[in-house]
């Protein structure tokens, strides 16, 4: 059933099937098939429903741009193109990187109930959202699952002024006893393109931190990003050395193009493939320890955390994932509330697709804002 | 042959091979065989001739105490308990955790030459001294190698004001065309403890982002570590992340002693083992892509960062493990001057052994202080 609020300020309250059920249809509009659909849309509306609005449907628009210029191909099929007993590399023949990824995690888990360690490397994929899904993915199947990516550079590294590497994510996710996973998902780079674009549109200033500007000096004015301003990465010199190590895993490793070479799913001629990179490791809990037990020593360190002896001001102490699983329970309970950026996007994909993005009368709303 | 200098304010100019000499020695005078004692000397004099002098030959005394009291098994053979076709839990049964770490690296790399990659986890360990040393292991055979361990908590997470995890560290290492691979050894905490010690000894301030005191607010006073102030993880929620799964991969997978219940390898009694767990990952290059090519690709990103514009003030940008390749050349080839702390921990071993520590006529120095 579909029930929405368009909520003032171009808000968009929507329940997560309502907006699962237009993410399929739009894709499956531009030749995607059903079950690509769904794999795709499944990605995204999670992640929204995480509350990472940055990564989820709000790429669609850009996604469906390629898929009906021909850099993202409709009808792709990943394949494994090599293998051994504990890896393989996918070639996603440009398909999308949601497709691509899930299949690539899924061999990884394969070969990690063969050997107890399994590593499928992706080349020809294309942004894949958000990585914390594919960790995710095997975390559900009873795995610890790691996920990486690269991506066009966009962060400097220490002593450059422009950037060199992606914001190459990292993500892992660990199963445990209370059934939603230990996760986390990180950009490399000391902070999100999107929180510099947030400073942008509220006039505010940023921390000296996070941003460079064309002479690589440290600046606190978020303006001129990201033409002639750079993203810096995380810890100095620790998210630079992460990063470079996610680049060889995801493409030195499988074929895709190397830092540089990536191309931009954005901003890019659209009808060429981008050649993103990806790499998936899955650990087989059971193979080494009764998973009972694996859990049961999770949980116990997940209850020494949370008992710390609280900071000054602090309330609670949150193991990596709480605050996104929390985030899900409310969306699922009481509906998505979408960001203005995040429905313009799908306000236009609409428009482009000819379709009607759904919404209902006006309801009193149950959540906090 | 030996050949060092004694330096102004405590400082020792000493040869590489004197000082590898000198730690053989001292360890084979505890009961450590020969063959575990050259192990273990390689590993900590390879890392002080990086420049990693909280991590080398400093901690010997430390580790030479726990062994003349039985925390540490001078006799210990480490061994697989269980495995399967990629993976193995190795116990240390309380040897040396260079000893034990060397081991199972050599583990990790022949399954990875099996499967593609390989894990070996390791429980009843020590301190291992520095994680970069078994990544190299792994880079100079050819594969890419990961080496992660646990520790006593020493490090907050976001919310506690007191230490919740260890400074768990993570290494990896990439073979590359120029036989010097890549590599990062970091901490999981925004900076070592050596750093706070420093500060403390010439009365300097610290950052901000450093420390937290007693009630978990930030301070710029590094006066009260570690007794009452407490280190914050590297980029907040990202290094307690990192960490988190580091205790996973360390000790929920190997059945070593998890967060709080390891032991400390320096302050505890040492006649009792500290139980540390330590986790290392091989990927074999060579089964995925032909070995050569990988490394020209490697090489062209290389020499891609190598070339980036350059920010003001900036003379030059480093690959990472750069910096230290350059150090060891300059001790290989000029002796390593060892800092006064070191020289101090040396000459208590040496006494408490009635050892003498080598120590050449003065001579001129020719490498800069």
């Amino acid at each position: 059933m579909i029930a929405t609020t368009a909520a003032a300020n171009s808000k968009l309250l929507i329940s997560v099937e309502a907006l699962d059920t237009f993410c399929v249809s739009a894709l499956k509009k531009v030749g995607v098939s059903s079950a690509n659909a769904r794999i795709t849309s499944s990605v995204l509306v999670g992640t929204d429903s995480f509350g990472v609005f940055t990564h989820g449907v709000k790429s669609l628009r850009g996604y469906v741009r390629r898929l009906k210029s021909g850099g993202l191909r409709a009808d792709a099929s990943p394949a494994i193109v090599k293998q051994g007993p504990g890896w393989a590399i996918v070639d996603g023949h440009s398909g999308l990187g949601m497709v691509t990824s899930t299949f690539a995690m899924k061999v990884a888990i394969e070969k990690a109930r063969a050997t107890g360690i399994g590593y499928a490397g992706v080349r020809n994929s294309c942004h894949f959202g958000a990585a914390g899904a594919y960790a995710l993915q095997a975390a559900r199947a009873g795995l610890i699952g790691l996920a990486v990516a690269n991506d066009k550079p966009s962060v400097s590294v220490p002593g450059s002024r422009r950037p060199v590497l992606g914001s190459n994510p990292f993500a892992y996710a660990v199963p445990c006893g209370g059934g939603r996973p230990i996760f986390m998902d990180i950009a490399t780079s000391a902070v999100a393109g999107g929180k510099i674009y947030q400073a942008q549109t509220f006039g505010l200033p940023i921390p000296s931190n996070w941003l460079i500007d064309s002479e690589g000096v440290p600046t606190t004015d978020p303006n001129g990003y990201p033409e002639t301003k750079t993203l810096v990465p995380m810890a100095a010199h620790k998210g630079y050395g992460l990063a470079l190590f996610i680049e060889v895993l995801s493409a030195a490793l499988t074929g895709a193009a190397l830092t540089s070479r990536v191309g931009s799913w954005m901003a890019d001629d659209p009808s060429l493939p981008t050649n993103h990179g990806a790499a998936f490791i899955a650990i087989n809990v059971g193979s080494m320890v009764p998973l009972g037990s694996f859990k049961r020593n999770i949980d116990r360190v997940i209850a020494e955390i949370r008992s710390a002896p609280l900071a000054k001001g602090a309330k609670r102490i949150f193991v990596p994932g709480e605050i996104e699983w929390e985030k899900r329970d409310r969306a699922l309970k009481h509906g998505l509330e979408l960001p203005s950026d995040v429905v313009a996007s799908l306000e236009g994909l609409a428009a482009d697709l000819q379709m009607k993005l759904p919404r209902a009368p006006k309801q009193k709303q149950r959540h906090k804002p």
